[in-house]
């Protein structure tokens, strides 16, 4: 769809662009019913006709050493969202454990095992189904084989394991006498955006930094998404300037019904 | 790049996702020379060692009804702006023309044909050259044939045309009791990307609610543009939702040095 053509001037110009027409419509139409600002393209505006408002849930989480203690918190706070009416309950990013390279390898948990080998998310399952609610359970640290991912798992009313997102932009920093951190010294990077149809609309996941990368939500645009969540646990140093210019733009940009994104206290 | 698998669950999952590593590196260094944010890109970092710092002009005009006296203005402010050290100068969009249907067959010039057909360029031709600037000439409604554009025009310090954006994604705007205007009503959109090299550096060129489209931008970004100008003419009603956010946005995620953007002042 695009060529590039170098011209006798210093003057580049790649052809036939048309970005308008190759990116998809707006999931959901904005509340008159009708777009107000229309491009020039000609591709006709999808429309859910069953899109109803319901409760989301953001739940931001003291973190502490104790794993059985955070797995309980957990619990309390997602039962009590549910209590408050929530049919969508998101958790942060790394919420079992300490964020730290020393406590991933410890922390960790083998998702695809389940079970007593995964007991947080055996918790988000349990609960998604009792309490028929769709779960987008932040983070935990997930061993696979001798691997570590930092890993987004999404249950639906079921209790069914519907998506498993692993971060793909790792995120190292380092500004000296401020903050050093390299993710990438545990934690393998995944290498594919997650996409899932629930309950509640077909949504996007990213993790922390992944939401960095304008390029992962254009495809969940692209895609259909009706929501970006991202999951985080950003710093003090770098994440001000960020955050909320990053879920803006992401939700501006996208035409989703909403860029969500939520931190972790880290006690 | 991207290949597309529907699993047996109701995960839509894209593989082989790797944005960064498609993406250009930042044309320039950051203040301290070094990329403090790291992501998983083995790409090496492009830098351009001759850069140095320069003034750029962001000139906002009064416009009148009159073709003359407007011409006569810009003429004025573009001295003044050299006179003060400014080394790149910047108009709005539609500074030669009042901003309504009915003025822009009114007011258009035939841009390639020059000289006295067009003595909106003709003017930034003379002074880019008189004064050694490079001009990044807002926009003027440019006739073409039977054709109407909304074009841009880069001027460099030989007085030559560099670059000529035409605007292509034309606002068109419906607000009952609000605001209605069709700029598709009398103009054609153009089609291309515009990237110039000049001599203050490379500059991908948009105009005005051209800026409101991520890929245009992540197409500038790619091809090494150190600067992105938006000329613009914003409407007061969906316009301070969006020129802030927007202009952040596009420099934050292309990691351009600037994403500039202007407005006229009608008067």
């Amino acid at each position: 769809m695009l060529q590039i053509h170098a011209t006798l001037s210093s003057c580049i110009i790649p052809r036939l662009y048309n970005a308008p027409i190759l990116r998809s419509q707006p999931a959901f139409p904005n509340n008159t019913g009708k777009r107000l600002i229309n491009s020039n393209s000609k591709t006709p505006i999808r429309t859910i006709s069953s899109s109803s408002p319901f409760k989301i849930a953001l739940c931001q989480l003291s973190v502490s050493a104790n794993k059985e203690r955070n797995i309980a918190h957990a619990r309390k706070v997602i039962e009590e969202a549910a209590e408050k009416g929530a049919r969508l309950v998101l958790l942060p990013e790394i919420w079992n454990s300490p964020y730290s390279n020393d406590s991933f390898p410890v922390y960790a948990e083998d998702i695809d095992a389940g079970g007593n080998e995964s007991p947080s998310t055996a918790m988000l399952a349990e609960l998604a189904q009792s309490l028929q609610i769709t779960v987008v359970g932040g983070s935990i640290p997930e061993r696979s084989g001798d691997k570590l991912y930092n890993t987004c798992c999404v249950f639906d009313t079921d209790g069914k394991l519907k998506a498993k997102h692993r971060k793909i932009h790792l995120f190292n920093i380092d500004i000296p006498g401020q903050m050093t951190f390299k993710e990438s010294k545990t934690l393998t990077a995944g290498e594919t955006p997650i996409i899932v149809d629930t309950d509640v609309g077909r949504i996007g996941i990213g993790i922390c930094y992944d939401i960095r990368f304008q390029e992962l939500a254009a495809i969940y645009a692209a895609r259909g998404a009706h929501l970006l969540c991202y999951p985080g646990a950003f710093n003090m140093t770098t994440g001000p300037l960020h955050w909320e210019l990053l879920q803006r733009a992401r939700a501006a940009d996208c035409q989703v019904l909403s860029s969500l994104f939520f931190l972790s206290k880290v006690a």
